[in-house]
């Protein structure tokens, strides 16, 4: 799983719902053909019982772990998925696709419309949750697996996990949700319109038709600076920067920026826009504010049809998805009479704590997902 | 006061520092004539003992109370400022005025160079907090008042009054400090520098020389929605928009705004551009980052030419200034044996706290200059 070992992954392909079978969404409208990009880690064991799908956030992508041939760096959480990590992939078998809408292999809108031949843009039919897990569910049929050991995620990724284990409760057996919550807030929603409004600002948008041309750089590197201030604590700034200057040992009295916070922000900012497409993050903002598992009605009647166990993990200084909200779904969870195992792990990270290396994280999944072998083997 | 009782008022301006006498900068540079726009509420006393100065916050104006000709709505610290209210002015005699690199009569990037006969746009020198609070030095002088009785104002302006203390021991006697803290951190710094950056990516701002010529309208509204963000608290935001849809009652599933909280931080960002000017936004946002009191020294070191006595107000719910840098300020007041009443008032209102009617605050302000008003009789 390490460079060392040589093994060298690659992202894989499936499509679906080609026409006329086009996938139902949401939003009433109707997509297809629809591509999946994922990766598999691991090997699946004879009965098909040892199934972990892994969700990825916002900007994240099927390439979860390991290198992929000339990487310099391994996949977005390599520190949890690997021989002998948290997602033991001499135990489990791993699973992770690029969610729909996105933009790293899996259909989205800067992927071709082959009924026009150009680029969807924004004629790209809006996706939710709901219709980013029911294409998971294609992929877990196409690779044969019947039910899934673990669902787990992160932040957006939480949101899937549990979603997953409301569409398909007869087919997921557990459930790990961390740093997330049952429903978009109103601040977690106006952060994500000044990110919007910033990208459509930008004249290089052009209403989303910018393919080929100019991409939406400067606004797209603005919408990732608001987002990097929220995936930090206050504290973790202030460790991190507080008021270092940069190349200079005064302040420079001018706008290029004196203080190293300022950098950082427009160094991911910009290095963002190589990696990233404008529209897909207007998209997958939107599903994000869009999610709401209790569609405004009872939280507690909304896990009414769970059957999987949970593991519910929030972060002490995560103040993009602050703590209560999490505890709020553990009550819903425990009002249904619901295994679920909940933590808040104390550190300074804020919402970015998922990504790094926290203590405890590893173990408290680790033997999470040995329960819920155990507990699947005797069902 | 109120409309009522029919008192109309006016701004009025005073003018130094012409040429040759220009006002020597902190940055180094030099500026002149300075124009300072400043009202006044209520009868300056015999023995001119009874001024109290009110500093505004980033995008306020020297018109904190009562009606100019025509107005509809009062100064923005009406609810504080007028007879029978904390700033009593039928005890006190209220000065204030707005602050050097602003834009609503002062001198600022947006005044006319009279050497170049057009505006200053970025050619306007930077300006510190330090630089706001010598200006104001100089209307005091000119009003003819040798002592403060009280400096006071909350975010930017409780900088300013914090500056006082320290620049000019011994011309004011009390400072109200509201909402502040002693040091841009790393996070403040950060949620500033996307916000100059949004109105330094639209084409319009044009390096700052937009003057006469369309304004970089959807820039500075995007800055403006990022700090209306940060002025309300988690709950604040939740108690008033939650998830409420706007005019529809169901998801529109595209771009143009679903939800309350979208249209609200919209409208107040599209407002802004009607009554603020965007470079000014850039310089005082840049002031601000720049404030610290310590200048990285030890901040009850930088207290000790202190000699007014203090009220240090937070707000628990206000996480842009949160109550811990005060608890800071206040400690090293107390470490230099000053006279120091803080206290944390806990509502849900975030940093907007020190603008609305909060319980307590109009109490505790009215004790503290009926204590500072006898305690100055006395020296």
């Amino acid at each position: 799983m390490t460079k060392e070992n040589n093994h060298i992954y690659e992202t894989k392909y499936a499509t679906f719902c080609e026409p006329p079978n086009e996938m139902a969404l949401k939003s009433g409208e109707k997509l297809g053909p629809i591509t999946l990009a994922y990766e598999t880690y691991g090997e699946l064991n004879k009965d098909r019982s040892n199934a972990v799908m892994i969700y990825h956030a916002l900007t994240g992508d099927a390439h979860v772990a390991g290198y992929h041939q000339g990487d310099k760096k391994p996949g977005w959480w390599d520190i949890m998925v690997g021989p002998g990590k948290a997602f033991d992939t001499n135990k489990y078998f791993i699973i992770c696709s690029n969610v729909l809408g996105g933009c790293k292999g899996t259909t989205g809108p800067s992927s071709i419309n082959p009924e026009t031949g150009k680029p969807y843009g924004l004629s790209f039919p809006f996706v939710t949750i709901e219709d980013m897990v029911a294409a998971q569910k294609l992929l877990m049929d196409h690779l044969g697996i019947k039910k899934l050991l673990c669902g787990a995620g992160g932040s957006m990724g939480g949101m899937q996990a549990l979603r997953w284990s409301l569409d398909y409760p007869d087919h997921i057996h557990s459930v790990i949700s961390i740093a997330t919550n049952t429903r978009h807030s109103a601040q977690q929603i106006a952060f994500h319109e000044v990110a919007r409004q910033a990208i459509m600002a930008d004249p290089d948008w052009q209403n989303g038709e910018y393919y080929g041309k100019s991409v939406p750089a400067r606004g797209l590197a603005i919408s990732r600076m608001i987002g990097h201030i929220t995936f930090m604590s206050e504290k973790s700034m202030e460790e991190k920067f507080g008021r270092k200057l940069v190349g200079k040992n005064r302040l420079g009295y001018d706008f290029s920026g004196d203080f190293e916070v300022e950098n950082y922000l427009k160094y991911r900012g910009d290095s963002f826009v190589h990696r990233f497409d404008a529209n897909s993050y207007l998209y997958l903002s939107k599903a994000l504010d869009y999610f709401d598992i209790a569609e405004d009605g009872k939280l507690t009647d909304a896990f009414k049809k769970a059957r999987s166990s949970f593991l519910i993990i929030s972060f002490s200084s995560d103040w993009l998805y602050p703590s209560h909200q999490s505890k709020e779904l553990v009550r819903a969870l425990k009002a249904n009479d619901i295994d679920v195992s909940d933590i808040e792990i104390s550190n300074s990270y804020g919402h970015d704590a998922f990504l790094v290396e926290v203590e405890g994280l590893s173990d408290i999944i680790t033997h999470f997902l040995k329960k819920s072998q155990k507990s699947m083997s005797h069902e």
